[in-house]
């Protein structure tokens, strides 16, 4: 067994509003930062998982994604495995 | 002027508590993921800037973080530019 590091990448599904994205929109905007649009905010998860595999470490954290760290309605998820 | 897809990984420091990171952790072993350890959890924004350069653009992102994405005394962030 290895531990993995595993990274894994929740955001708001591209078809929903994302308030919390407006909402740094237009502070950026205030701020002077006219430049920037489509801002969208999610989560970043890091976690070390023991496995058998860089594969199995994957699935794993795709189950705890299923379960717990997104929202299957509201958000995707992305997961990727580092070194063991 | 190009617009670039920019992605912003926000995480709590190493050296500090992560609380939220904690709860996560004991929420995943409550679930029977016992073989998760060392959750920590940030944030992840994906944002569009205008911008003549992917250096120009990654600078912007880095002022933006300096300046509203990131607090300095917790956190640190990383900034990757996409495709323009």
């Amino acid at each position: 067994m290895t531990a993995y590091r595993v990274e894994v990448r929740v955001m708001p599904r591209a078809a929903l509003l994302d308030p919390q994205g407006q909402a740094v929109e237009h502070a950026l905007h205030a701020l002077g930062f006219g430049e920037v649009a489509r801002v969208r905010v999610g989560k970043h998860l890091l976690l070390d998982v023991e496995a058998a595999s860089r594969d199995e470490a994957a699935a794993r954290a795709r189950a705890m994604c299923d379960r717990l760290l997104a929202n299957p309605v509201t958000e995707d998820f992305d997961v990727a495995v580092g070194t063991g």
